[in-house]
């Protein structure tokens, strides 16, 4: 395959290009370092940031890199040269503002993440009808789209009877941010150039990732991606692990029963690559629900107490989301296709803690408090 | 009520200011002059082209009229400034690029179609969470947003079943252009504000609209609005009549056997008054559709050559559509809140004919034939 990996800077970006050039594809890889801008902008440093995307790319036999704007005029140029001079096949889209606290943090905040997100992803969308409308665009969602519904989630489109009438429908989503929001919106645009151009896309509606390893860029090497802890761009396990290893409160939102969907980051990796090897066909929107295993947000403090230790506190809310809800979505479609998962043990956590210990010097302990609330 | 009307330059926007203010409402209306702007970067002139929407609103006792540009920065401000200093209660917005065809001509279009709506509504639930929460906003959305679902299209929501659960959701939409996912992507971050925020949201998907007169703005006085019959911004029977006056093919796109809802404008004006009437509560995403007859388009010509004679040629269709399918949408809740509407009647494609009759040399032909294709 010739790859292109939009977003190739960021945490997942960078590990799923490795993936792919260590599977022997042509990888391209892309980015315009927005969040590395927006860290900056609100004071926050990840615990590990490699290096600019250009440097690490040069000692991957001079990996193509391109950094410029996806949601800009001059972009959807750079894009369609890029689509061409290296005969693209497949396009994996992170490229986009991936933080909910950060959508929520302003008006402005807000509208950055819609108009980046869909400007972008509506660029990328006419890029591919214009120079091949036969490239598989891969394009990242989340499994917080859909909200904490009442019904079993299933894998994007629900078979649906009213009134004794049938249809099939793209599964109704209820999301809990900005940011998710926007990636609502990308998804009903592709669905519909799918629908009017024969567009190929897989959706994936991925789930919590943690881990600071894979395979291609173990965390001892200088191949490892980047580690967020904070506020705005750790996620939950992460985050805690960090609280544990610092001897501070782990810090769960409410009563913690919030349950979500999680995976191990080279889980993600292997999910990323089956839907490159299994495709949507022509004029298919494919969507896949990309997590291995549900937990409430207080078992996973729960493991990280007992695997490494530390005390647990719950915080009131920042966020508007129910703490006691059915959830039960629906996860077959990768695990058919192959997908075995590395679920969640005492060793992997003990295993992330040697990883980021030696950095815990750079930690900054005011960007961990949540700040940001969904209600002022 | 003190009522802002947001796109008050537009064919609906301005009777909608002289239908409150003759119901002694308080009114202020507001623009920006986008939609005479695109008129002109297309090359299309309205039929009936009033005067500039702040020359029209001196001659009502100096209605405050506002010119700015609500998807900007600076229109945010100027918003929470005349919410506070006219202590608005109810919002009627508008102010949306409003054509499916516009929105299909080209990349830029597109996303200049998705961002000024996106951005715009985002700043109007921003301004008023600052100002007063407590504010009505009425929202146009369009019928066309759910597209032709093989099941009853209720109001909005839907109760499901599914695998023996049972859930409330937002009705899933198949929307057909880029014009018509921008107010799928509103609803969704409209209905999102209402839950997180309380806002109070009433969320009008309209149908097609005819008509040239209103009670308070007679098509034979200087307080008539404007009449479009081009491709991009004019609707389906008040195009087929100006083709009909011409003596030149009815053009209808396929079979014409694509459904749709309908209304006569002076029902809009009491649907949007029916909805400030009966608003939304606090935290409420209401939902109404607004719409009074359901025909297909073939019908429609038909009943304009019954009423004034013509010709209906079918053209291949430009849009990707169905044109023989299921459609039944529910439209109880303005008839039970006491609409009486105005049915289609040759006495009334006769009075169309009759107020537009007197302009009919400023018709350009070539804006009538559709060139902008949904696929290309």
């Amino acid at each position: 395959m010739n790859v292109l990996i939009l977003g190739a800077d960021g945490y997942l970006g960078w590990p799923t290009a490795l993936h792919f050039k260590a599977r022997n594809h042509n990888v391209t890889v892309a980015d315009n370092y927005l969040k590395r801008r927006m860290e900056r902008s609100i004071g926050v440093t990840p615990l590990i940031l490699p290096e600019l995307l250009e440097v690490r790319a040069k000692q991957f036999d001079n990996m193509p890199c391109h950094i410029f704007d996806l949601s800009k005029e001059e972009g959807f140029k750079t894009l369609c040269n890029i689509l061409e001079n290296d005969r693209i096949n497949t396009i994996v889209h992170y490229a986009e503002q991936p933080s909910a606290p950060f959508s929520m943090r302003s008006r402005s905040a807000a509208i950055e993440t819609q108009v980046n997100n869909i400007a972008g992803t509506l660029n990328l969308m006419f890029a591919v009808k214009k120079v091949n409308p036969d490239i598989h665009i891969i394009k990242l969602g989340t499994m917080g789209e859909y909200g904490t519904p009442n019904i079993d989630i299933e894998e994007g489109w629900l078979d649906i009877t009213h009134k004794g009438r049938e249809d099939r429908v793209l599964f109704p989503k209820r999301p809990g941010s900005f940011y998710h929001l926007s990636k609502v919106h990308d998804s009903h645009n592709l669905e519909f150039t799918c629908r009017i151009w024969g567009l190929r896309v897989t959706d994936l509606n991925q789930g919590i990732v943690y881990g600071v390893g894979t395979e291609d860029g173990p965390y001892d090497s200088n191949n490892r991606t980047s580690f967020h802890y904070d506020e705005t761009f750790g996620t939950v396990l992460n985050r805690f692990i960090v609280q544990s290893l610092l001897g501070i409160p782990i810090t769960v939102y409410g009563t913690g029963g919030q349950q979500r969907g999680f995976l191990d980051i080279r889980d993600t990796m292997k999910c990323v690559q089956i839907a490159a090897e299994v495709p949507a066909a022509p004029g298919e929107f494919k969507v896949r629900n990309q997590y291995t295993q549900k937990y409430c947000v207080m078992h996973i403090a729960d493991c990280v107490v007992k695997a490494i230790g530390g005390k647990i506190e719950e915080l009131p809310n920042p966020r508007v989301e129910a703490e006691q809800h059915y959830y039960s979505p629906v996860n077959d479609s990768f695990i058919l296709d192959g997908l075995t998962p590395h679920f969640l043990t005492a060793g992997l956590i003990q295993e992330m803690a040697d990883a980021i210990s030696p950095f815990l010097d750079r930690v900054r302990l005011n960007s961990i408090e949540p700040k940001t609330k969904w209600v002022l």
